[in-house]
């Protein structure tokens, strides 16, 4: 390609500072180094893990920065020695990495791949430790590996799923989040099994994708509980409950509601609060609780012992327990054949320039996936 | 037998108030009625459970009771009904029933059996709601549902366990609850798997039965953790860790020693501070926390919900997930086998009327188990 080699310049929303609103500008993107791909993003949607950082709670939040993590795209260009893509090759970046060669990946027990997470940690490239970013020389740092709110970024190798190039990249940019964390939840880290109760907290779009998931596994209820009641209902919630319309604790309501407690809930807001009640909703013995939601730094969970003690188990999930590069793609596929949803999550579609009113519909509800064109 | 059908008077350790002195009665208990079992009591060991609920700080502890736990006897006679166990029949009592009708029973996911739970936790029996113990007709409370503090002592059928009868009893009363607890954190709860890296957060008879537990299991590394480095050392710990030795965390001290921390730990103490101590301590992506020791009353654990997201596991176990009727004659062949250790656990041994003085030796350390005679 003419642009191989060449750094390319191209609009990008950067985040200034922590909540003042992103700023179109153009931004010079460097060639991938070793181990690295440049990619075209065509399709970007945001997630509130990007709203997390730009609002300034994450403590490992960089600025400035390009935000986002959940797109779809083409390669540009690759680096040396990459061998898995090449250019044209149609992708989704994965926050999370997969590298198949560090303890994590081989431990054949965690997603959590280690490779390149002291780089993207700190907004930067494993090669030389810097960002491929810059504005009139200054740099921009990179974003959870990702940073796709920008019409070209760079990632590492191993943070890349080739994918079937027939799959539609403005729907399929959604399997790089939301979606897979709320299936994998269930499939990978919780393992609900047929005629499982099931209680989501927070129906967004990952808590929607857990229903889903849920359904798939065949549980034979699966309760909604969110203070929206106005939320969706077509992805496989058989009840809601509205915490606002009881006076006692929602763990209470929820065990008089299931003899005894649900076999499994899945936090999908990140409260603390809630994820106490997550666990102590679960029934005795056996119910286990997932949290998805990232809360904000410093806060801490908290439960009695016993809870655990007479056989609940706490855990948690990070992009669903899905291995990103190897399972992607399966994902994509999964779409392709109509046995995952993807359509159903997306409620808006704007474009780059609309970057901070897609911020605003997040934030105001009636909004689960907005995704934004990049080329306009 | 000539006593069947009626009272029996005999010795028994009566706690008549929280923290002041057991006292040596002559206690009168009743026959058993349906469902109930009466057995003589041979030996019986003290437990910290037992320390626990003499010390006033457990809220659901009631008073006059008759305290213990872990014990083996003979059958002495058996209420309308009972057809597993028979008068001569060799037994050990046990706190946790196994019913194998209930919804807990019957999920095949956990031991917790409810069935007289709402009973033994009000200190009487299912039948009538009231105690088979009494002293000059004023009722003394069971406690636990076994009470073996008792040279007679009537428990639910469904919490007795038929071994067999060339076991010696002086031995494998321990498999009343500290040993199998142990033991089956290792196998049934966190089911370590060869290789594994195991931590174990206090040195009493339960951690050093996780220590065995583990070793049989083919863990690599054992590291025992105590603020006592005198503890005993032949059960399967390789390495000794004192806190006191350290001036940073010891959940810092433990991953720094493993590459990242261990595979999985375990509190043996019931101190909330450890347990988050324990569950820190393990490597991220797959370590899981088991939480063994009791809690006083109104204390919480707490953690940042990043230990979960980022893949630890916590959870908690009661009699080490064995199922107590049908497991524990299965541990008791272990031990006449070999396969297991019981004797070394055993420091002291004295009579029911030495009592008092068995609580003091547990509480000065140097102590494992004291089994204490009580026929004499």
């Amino acid at each position: 390609m003419a642009t191989q080699g060449q750094v390319i310049t191209c609009k990008a929303a950067v985040a200034y500072e922590p909540n003042k609103p992103l700023v179109i500008e153009d931004v010079q993107v460097a060639p991938p180094q070793a181990g690295e791909v440049r990619i075209k993003i065509l399709f970007t949607a945001l997630c509130h893990t990007d709203a997390y950082t730009w609002s300034g709670k994450d403590p490992e939040g960089l600025f400035p920065c390009i935000l986002g993590h959940e797109a779809a795209g083409i390669v540009e260009s690759v680096g040396e020695g990459v061998t898995e893509v090449q250019p044209g090759d149609h992708v989704i970046p994965c926050y999370q990495a997969e590298c198949r060669e560090c303890k994590f990946c081989k431990s054949g027990k965690t997603n959590l791949c280690g490779k390149v997470r002291t780089a993207t940690g700190a907004g930067v490239m494993m090669n030389d430790r810097k960002s491929r970013f810059s504005i009139n020389g200054k740099p921009i740092y990179h974003f959870m590996g990702t940073s796709t709110f920008s019409q070209y970024t760079v990632v590492h190798d191993v943070s890349v799923a080739k994918i079937d190039p027939q799959a539609p990249l403005d729907k399929v940019c959604l399997l790089g989040c939301g979606v897979p964390t709320g299936l994998g939840a269930v499939w990978n880290t919780a393992k609900v099994e047929p005629g499982a109760i099931v209680a989501i907290f927070g129906l967004g779009t990952v808590g929607l994708a857990v229903a889903e998931g849920a359904k798939s596994a065949g549980a034979s209820r699966i309760i909604g509980v969110d203070i929206d009641s106005k939320k969706f209902d077509n992805f496989g919630v058989t009840e809601f409950v509205n915490p606002k319309d009881y006076d006692k604790p929602i763990q209470q309501v929820l065990v008089d509601l299931t003899d005894g407690g649900v076999d499994y809930s899945f936090e999908c807001i990140g409260n603390v609060s809630v994820m106490r009640a997550a666990l102590e909703c679960c029934h005795k013995g056996w119910g286990t609780s997932v949290i998805i939601g990232v809360a904000a730094s410093g806060q801490e969970i908290s439960t009695r012992p016993f809870q655990l003690v007479t056989g609940r188990v706490w855990k948690g999930t990070a992009f669903g327990g899905f291995k990103s590069r190897s399972q992607v793609p399966w994902l994509v596929e999964k779409y392709m054949k109509k046995e995952i949803k993807i359509d159903e999550y997306i409620t808006h579609n704007l474009t780059l320039g609309d970057i901070n009113k897609a911020f605003d519909l997040m934030h105001e509800g009636g909004c689960l996936r907005c995704v934004l064109k990049m080329n306009e």
